[in-house]
């Protein structure tokens, strides 16, 4: 609160002394208010936007890059699309990469026979046909890891780290397996990147380094992990038999479907917002994202509603393959490298359609100030909380690019009790939360794509 | 609050009025508070009963009645009791039931395949060997499967029931297969009863009617009995797929184990404490119920490290079935029917060994009262409000004849989480807590066992 605030201020003395010909963002807000307050009202009047989510989960699934309900859900997106009315509705294709993940099984065999509950984790290889059975090593950290390499040869690590924040955790995911592999480890488990557990595991993308042998990794229950650890801790020998089937399959064809409500004086100038559409091959990858991609569609609904059509063209982007490549993100910036300088703004929500609090701010300190300004027009919503920060994954290659990037920001709490797991389903959403999204994105397109005045740029990375 | 004050009131007059000549409850409370003290300091010092019940559940795993597991834990403690040096342990016989899992699945597959999220429930039924494949019907209470009558025959009745409280949700669970076949239903789901849910379906022992056809019953995950019913309710088809193996096996041989504090002068008085130990055939069963078991255990080990032998006896039930038969306590009062009206207190703990908050009291306002005084001896662990209510099922036996009864009661906000699913595992278990469990069951114990005044009794039912 303290740090918004300093933020603001500084923001605004810059503004102040950097911009004295532009009226200041209050003022600019202002003018839109009346606007804006029906925006708002026309989000929550329905749980349109919930509805949606329910739909498109409920009949497609969890939506892996490369499967089929993924290529299906995008097929129904479209033909909605184009049912809602919508300008310029298409698939731009991306190529994605398969990963297939098969059976899997992790049974503990030493000191007593428990089936484990385990997911592998995206693109880990497999285990030959009878799977790898080994001692366990128990470690805490890279550096105990690091401490007892001696001890690794031979055996499945198992990385029981104890959730912090996403950042850190989740490096036991990404480098665990090449870290222990160079140790002569013949597998890795790691107890699930989760800030909650019901024995459901999470999964996630690991990498592998070309120079060092790649070996299966999956991820267990944060119970799972603790049992073997004090298991391990007394003294016991640990034993563990690991099956995957896990296969990767040449690239296949996907798609970002595109939307627009084109522009009326400004069609070349893009807000460009959305989420991603692909998810793991899990739960219903209803939070992770399928709600961040719907809650940027019906913005275009919901303003087509209000008959509302602003200065510049406001484009709606299910960007793919966010989870296991990105390849969506990197497509995008690509096909449309000639109009990345009359982007004015990217905007996405990929942290849950939750209670809406704010917006993260990829940009100069100008731009936090800006959008400080205009976050006002969300109070009747509380999501007026601006710090500068990333936008978000796949605005990434834009943001870089230099356009002004805005990552929805929301009440994260049970986020990483359900994230990449069998948890992630449509129950975990609330109606008034997913509209209060679309409100909050909805006010940010329409005023960005209205104002005379522009966010300010970076320059490129 | 309020309610306790007026019990406490009333208790109170009833007291000076009916047992003039005894001194009130809180004067005998503060006649042991140095004693009181030093047990509370003593189970506080250390994590010996959480280690303890850690190593049980991760040595044995879950322990239903008539399997291996179960019998294997019970050999164990019984050594362990006697290296404790504990007196009198013994195994006493009980025959009960022994119902299988076996394997199980059930499937969407209208209008898309999903595997679902279930777990059977206990003492069903199996199914054909080839699962049973109908047509779905929800409801969401008896009165709606009333109204829609016409429509259960040949259907596969899911109860999508709210969990509100145990004793009203778990109604569905055990009534719902009954009601459901009785309209001509072949078989029945109901979403798991719990109040959180992260794709872990909770079992639980269901009841036939010798009048009615038995057919299969299983819990879904909270998150698919969701999903089930918003495609019901969009008016789609919904089929579903059930398989189910179990099996009820002739009864098995398994024991209530009991072991004492002999009483140095009333040796034949009798206060007896425990848990049960068995549990279902899922998760650990460390919340239900390890955790009580081990917390009565160390009760003796803590009197015994500070050399306090009271003048009655003290004695440690380790009840067995508690969950699909509730045979141990019955087998407890038959065996030991003589002894009954020497049984001055019988208390349980089976609400999970969370931060303990108070008892409730089987028993007369009377006894409410005393109890009421003598947890003044508890307020530096805060476990000092005292309710009339049920003490538990393996005492319920005991206090329908007479015997006062006590339950511990803890804060049970996570207990409906966990409650008989995968998710009843060690980690949800605080070290400090359970010994607070320990302090507050001991200190009880020893004041009921050492005062020269016994709580009032009431009439046997």
């Amino acid at each position: 609160m303290r740090n918004a605030f300093l933020r603001a201020a500084l923001g605004a003395l810059l503004l102040a002394t950097l911009l004295p010909a532009s009226p200041d963002a209050q003022t600019i807000a202002d003018r839109y208010r009346a606007t804006t307050d029906r925006i708002i009202a026309a989000a929550l009047s329905d749980s349109a936007a919930y509805d949606r989510v329910a739909l498109l989960t409920d009949k497609f699934g969890h939506r892996l890059s490369g499967s089929a309900s993924l290529e299906q859900a995008l097929d129904w997106i479209v033909d909605e699309m184009r049912r809602d009315g919508l300008a310029n509705v298409r698939g731009e294709p991306v190529l994605v990469p398969r990963w297939v993940r098969g059976s899997e099984s992790a049974e503990l065999v030493e000191p007593r026979r428990v089936k484990l509950h385990m997911l592998g984790l995206g693109g880990s290889v497999a285990t030959p046909p009878d799977g790898i059975t080994a001692p366990v090593l128990v470690v805490t950290s890279f550096d105990e890891l690091t401490a007892r390499g001696d001890e690794a040869r031979g055996k499945i690590v198992l990385f029981d780290v104890p959730f912090t924040n996403y950042g850190a955790t989740v490096q036991y995911r990404s480098r665990g397996p090449v870290e222990a592999a160079k140790l002569g480890a013949v597998a890795v488990l790691i107890r699930s990147v989760a800030s909650n557990s019901m024995q459901n595991p999470h999964t996630g993308a690991t990498r592998y380094d070309t120079a060092v042998t790649r070996i299966p990794a999956a991820a267990l229950g944060v119970e799972d992990a603790a049992m073997l650890h004090r298991m391990h801790a007394r003294g016991e020998r640990v034993v563990v038999t690991l099956k995957m089937e896990a296969t990767t399959h040449p690239d296949a064809m996907s798609r970002n479907v595109v939307a627009e409500l084109v522009g009326r004086e400004k069609p070349e100038e893009i807000v460009v917002l959305g989420g991603h559409i692909d998810s793991w091959d899990v739960g219903q990858g209803a939070m992770d994202d399928a709600g961040g991609s719907v809650a940027a569609w019906e913005v275009l609904r919901v303003l087509k509603r209000l008959g509302l059509q602003p200065r510049r063209t406001i484009r709606v982007v299910l960007w793919t393959n966010e989870e296991n490549g990105l390849r969506g993100a990197t497509a995008y910036r690509d096909a449309h490298a000639a109009e990345i300088p009359r982007h004015m703004l990217a905007m996405e929500s990929d942290g849950g359609v939750f209670a809406p609090e704010g917006f993260s701010v990829a940009g100069t300190a100008d731009a936090v100030a800006m959008v400080t300004g205009l976050a006002t027009l969300l109070e009747s919503i509380g999501a007026t909380r601006i710090a500068a920060g990333g936008a978000g994954a796949d605005v990434g290659p834009l943001t870089a690019a230099g356009v002004p990037g805005l990552g929805l920001d929301v009440d994260g709490t049970r986020y990483f009790w359900y994230h990449h797991s069998e948890a992630d389903t449509m129950d975990k959403l609330d109606p008034r939360e997913v509209a209060q999204c679309v409100a909050a994105m909805a006010v940010m397109a329409y005023v960005v794509a209205e104002m005379p005045e522009t966010i300010p740029r970076r320059a490129p990375r």
